[in-house]
């Protein structure tokens, strides 16, 4: 029990050295050898979990998300706000989330990691506007594939800006502000004006996610649907 | 003369390949040793255009917008929907300016070429912005200096995942569909009925700019703002 708790711990932290490596260098410039002297573990404690670079990567890919989503929202498109303003909220304070999206992107990452974690971030998009759809929050002519692909590059296309020109210092008024800038030509007025798009949107569902349920935090910050 | 001309076929040789390495590889991948076996000349040619890879590197950047833009229209967001759509067309065909757009990206690229080509993209469409709202082209919300930076990054998210995604076979459908998501948020609807967002617009202008004015291309092509 203690030994596997150890092994969890260790892998916890190759995960950690490996993302704020490739992070900082990318994949084709990170080396084992960097991230070996970053995690502080020996060699063989690094191939006990992982074979080659290429598992490294795809174990911080998978660890991305491995947090879980965010409260449930009666309204569909609030819920993708938070999960986009939720995202950009920590991609500022977790090297685990940047490097995974360092790896998902770029020329020859597709070969690599099949686009990393950007289809399934498309396809969750759309789930979501799915059922926003059938529940009457979108415009009759919005198409919930395109609209997903859509969403989804322009997060990322923010992200990338506010990391190359800013540090990411204000990563979470950018986000904001392509919500703001693409909600109105997607949903309905009687959403938008629902709608909590603000850019401290991902601080405060990140504070009521750490409050946990069961103490009205959901229902406080869900915004009302009908 | 002869001589000159010379030199100067060389350089743009050099720089052709030169963006085809850094389109493929990436800025800190990518060797002279590769550019210059790809560029077919001698070592001694290439340092006497180029003293390093920083050198060529500024070379490809300064490159990529020096063919000149798209033929004015009286309404300024349809000019900037032309350099958008235009950008995407030739982003497909021309490594010069996929190679400019990788350099201009990413962690440590600020470092070394100040985000590239990003701050000037950003501020060359805020000044068009500000144009079209003093024309009255734009809802009075309208903050140029935002809604250029949004526009900017979500054209780039829209390149980049159309390239990781589909090798940018999409990419002038995606980017279309950028500007119909964003557009209604920030045009008037009288100037929403009369612009031309279609995703074949950057080919239809570039066959226009091939032409060359004089002969009744530009007015035909230009949408009447009144």
């Amino acid at each position: 029990m203690a030994r596997q708790e150890r092994a969890v711990r260790t892998r916890r932290a190759i995960l950690e050295a490996a993302a704020a490596v490739f992070d900082e260098r990318g994949y084709d410039a990170a080396t084992i050898a960097d991230i070996l002297s970053r995690a502080g573990v020996t060699k063989g404690a690094l191939y006990f979990h992982f074979s080659s670079k290429q598992e490294l990567a795809q174990g911080v890919l998978d660890e991305q998300f491995a947090e879980g989503g965010v409260p449930h929202r009666e309204s569909k498109l609030q819920e993708l706000v938070d999960v986009a303003m939720v995202l950009a909220y920590r991609m500022k304070r977790e090297p685990m989330l940047s490097a995974g999206a360092r790896l998902s992107l770029g020329p020859g990452m597709r070969d690599i990691f099949g686009g990393g974690s950007v289809p399934g971030w498309i396809e969750f998009t759309r789930t979501l506007l799915v059922r926003a759809k059938e529940q009457g929050e979108l415009l009759p002519h919005v198409d919930p594939a395109e609209t997903a692909w859509i969403l989804s590059a322009c997060w990322t296309g923010a992200q990338i800006y506010s990391q190359t020109l800013s540090d990411r210092s204000d990563i979470e008024e950018r986000v904001a502000a392509v919500y703001q800038h693409i909600c109105p030509s997607i949903a309905t007025p009687a959403m938008l004006a629902r709608l909590d798009i603000a850019g401290d949107r991902g601080e405060r569902v990140s504070a009521e996610m750490r409050r946990g349920p069961g103490r009205g935090a959901t229902q406080e910050a869900e915004p009302a649907l009908s």
